[in-house]
């Protein structure tokens, strides 16, 4: 498998962790899982990553899930997500996953981190734990990490590591971030590839921005593909046609920590996975958020068979 | 003036503080503004809020913002935020604007709180501070705020001061904090008006989960009016359709920081207030940041067109 | 009155606010403390800050507290706290007690400020708006605040504002920024006076750190005195030794939020203050807590003794 | 090896993880630190703490450390900490380090938690975990942390889990909460073990207060071995006079971060292990801050032969 680079474009969706009911690994549903995504266009995924469930893994599970979704994902490109406490347990993912064939890691920063100075020597250590040859995701989600990244401070990072390859942009607002690193780089920065997080809330602005595509979970990948090859084709009008037809159940499913149960329970509904089970602790879906739910999806399905 | 109570309905406004470019107070617009929220739709208005730039007006301006929209406003209800450090300075300013006519004031707690017993503390501190006669609005606004107040908190918090008769709900997510309250009076607590803010976003199915309409300042109250109306008369599939045609805009107003800058762009656009300035330190909106909100306004009117 | 400038050094005392059982502003009790501070032999006071209770003083009481406390303190300097969460509450207050004849004034930054784009933007602001001939101390405190600024922060700041003369050092570890200041300046960066705070209880290592005084409210400012001249004199052993004899109830007093609690009790024992009476919201002093404050002070009297 | 429980007294010293200066672990260090730190007395040992860089080593790593300080430990209890971001790490770890015959498990609350009623979900989700059988210490440590926990939810969460044996208790400040548990204890509540961290700080106020001990790590356990002693046996002023010859470097090791380093340099100069040196990322000790640690030393050791 091909590792990512600073070129990278397209949908990485970030995929869910199936379990069964009993809070065990769903492990024939990661293969249907994983065929989903693809079907819908994907081109590529990113496993263990927060909407992953990722910190209630063991470290065999985690190296498990990671085996799994590289093998039945052939030669489209996994990232892992490796966000740990230390650099050491961050170090060992890494090396296993890498090994394994996934295509890159991705690293959030901790919410001990305060000032810039230790923000740049965080992903100064990171870089030098996983070795300079592991292309490296850097995840900026202020909202749940609680660590702000200036502009200008993720320049300082971007310039000293190249093995930084993308950044997963989930900052709010964010879209001057976009703007500002584009201009960095027509000014002379090495190139970064900028995939959109944030349940795709701002995809049509942030590709106008210049962002390369997503990475982001939304159940319906092929809302992301189809407003990312409208865009690439200057479709603009369409592209956000598109989106707004998805939109409402889009704002829905961003709620934080509620979301992953909107997720899981349309991919359920979809067939991508047998169960919308959430490892403990996990949020449930209540009775009235169910038929909420269940009636955007409905209206969405009106909605696109309008445009079509 | 009347004062707001516990079955307070509709839709009220938090308004903007007008400035002129050079940061001074903007009089006249303010006559303008409130003309316009109410031409629109508005039951009522709610200034000094935290998207009214209160903490950067010294406490004579405050009093003079609120005298004047109280005035003008008639007998519609005003309802003024109060928040502050300290209980003296929120006592100060409560028993300065409820003399010249407010309906209410509407209070946050400060972020300084954590744990349930300091914010019910608070609270009956509020309650002491400015006199059990002063309706109070409890700001639910955690985001913001950082405090986070559960259902059982909140309850605990009304069931003790009956003279905090509406909850501003912006929490996120926070669907099931309404319904929890709806059915603690329905086994016996008292009523408590619930108006939502969160610009808006989840305006639809607050409102079926038992909200009493909106404070927000989505810079189209005609939106929240229309959907509160809609919504009452049970025509839901109505409300959620014209509420679909701005939420590509809602969503984008939503932006933290940045949100003020459109909201006052709009209001300048539509001719409620003369300039979109706002005291500093403000964020600007940026020439692309303008175009996407000019395209976005663009595309409302056409859906809206298609609507009617 | 004159100005503190950036050679200003010695023992600034933060005073309280006295208050009557009552929670109104004790008069007479004001006169008295000064008196008690400078007969100590304090160089100066720094009112209105954190321990001042500020925030729960209205505009009025906070220019009546200054007025009295700068008439009485004759032609010793005074800095007044005018932290607020808004620029034009800085600038007025600032206005008001300069015009008094305040020797400066004191800023700590706002919890909200996230990044050093941030925390240098805000003391641009700050410093735009009272004026550049008015001299400020940056209150870097950042257990209170929530606001951790570098060393390379702070000198970023420092050269961009003369008019910011002085630092109040309370950053926990801190030692190493006193040491990183001084080099600045030995490699040409301006002089800035450094008075630290933190209860005094890294006072002997901060002034061998090359500290100017302290700046701090513990009700024993003979010990601040001594040890400042006695480290000024170099007996730096003779210096510790009496630390050590406070540092039991120093340690005592350090504690957030009680800490005003056990500081007011000695002031009123030691006859500076009628009552040691808080404004609500306050900690009381609990009959345990009680107890053992007289212990440490019975047990502080017989090592002086020794001492001496 | 015998579990801790409810009546568990004595001093457990939070050990360090002694490494190389390649950062590899140094196993023969951890036999003479365990021997080191029995012959000063103290009754047993907690590892993989905070300050035991436990976030820094893989799971396999710390289960080694584990193995050994058991083994060497012999009949005494060792307690070991197993804090991990979700609960199935946590149930991992708790069930090797079981099997290899620790005391006990250690639980410090996620920074993520914010209410009172998710913090007692947690360690409800906990116990389940782990199982009711395996002793469980609940760390209150806010300053770390950040999640405050009231004496209220702490009596809840001990009056719903027997198996929640002791509170590692360095609340900040805490000594109020000491009485509130006992005071409760008094009324009726089963007794819990407390012992007491914040590097020792208050701790002859905790033991009057009725904490059963001490579990924390200032490099010279025989200070808190004999402060224990001598409280028991009613001797206050001597324990007070042990105490405050102590004092001045105990406040020097308490700074956060930094006080690591102190402790590893004081653990290395006193012959308990080999290297001061910190797995990455981790602060070194200055020339300054060494020559200040090496000053406090001498002056202890000479307040020590004054008091003997």
């Amino acid at each position: 498998m091909s590792h990512i680079n600073s070129s990278t474009k397209g949908v990485f969706v970030i995929a869910v962790t199936p379990f069964n009911e009993d809070g065990s690994l769903d492990n024939a549903s990661v293969d249907r899982m994983v065929d989903f995504y693809y079907e819908k266009g994907a081109d590529g995924l990113t496993i263990l990553g927060m909407m992953g469930e990722a910190p209630k893994l063991t470290q065999a599970e985690s190296i498990e899930v990671a085996r799994q979704t590289i093998k039945r994902s052939g030669d489209k490109p996994v990232v892992v997500g490796v966000s740990a406490p230390g650099l050491a347990a961050i170090g060992e993912l890494t090396k296993a996953v890498m090994d394994l064939g996934a295509a890159g890691v991705m690293v959030a920063p901790p919410s001990s981190l305060k000032t810039d100075e230790q923000i740049i020597g965080y992903y100064r250590n990171v870089v030098e734990t996983v070795g300079t040859d592991v292309p490296v995701v850097l995840q900026d989600f202020p909202l749940s990490t609680g660590v702000q990244i200036s502009s200008k401070t993720l320049g300082t990072i971007l310039e000293a590591h190249p093995s930084i390859v993308m950044v997963k942009h989930e900052d709010w607002p964010g879209l001057q971030k976009i703007t500002d690193l584009r201009q960095a780089e027509a000014n002379g920065r090495r190139r970064t590839s900028i995939l959109c997080g944030n349940a795709g809330v701002f995809l049509t602005e942030e590709l106008q921005r210049g962002a390369d595509g997503a990475m982001t979970g939304f159940p319906y990948p092929e809302m992301m593909v189809g407003v990312c090859r409208l865009s690439q084709e200057g479709r603009f009008d369409d592209a956000q046609d598109l989106f707004d037809a998805y939109l409402p159940l889009m704002r829905y499913e961003q709620q934080p920590g509620l979301g992953l149960a909107v997720r899981k329970y349309i991919l359920m509904k979809r067939g991508a996975i047998a169960s919308a089970a959430q490892r403990r602790p996990g949020t449930a879906l209540s009775r009235l958020a169910t038929a909420e739910v269940e009636k955007l999806m409905e209206r969405q399905t009106k909605k696109l068979e309008l445009l079509n």
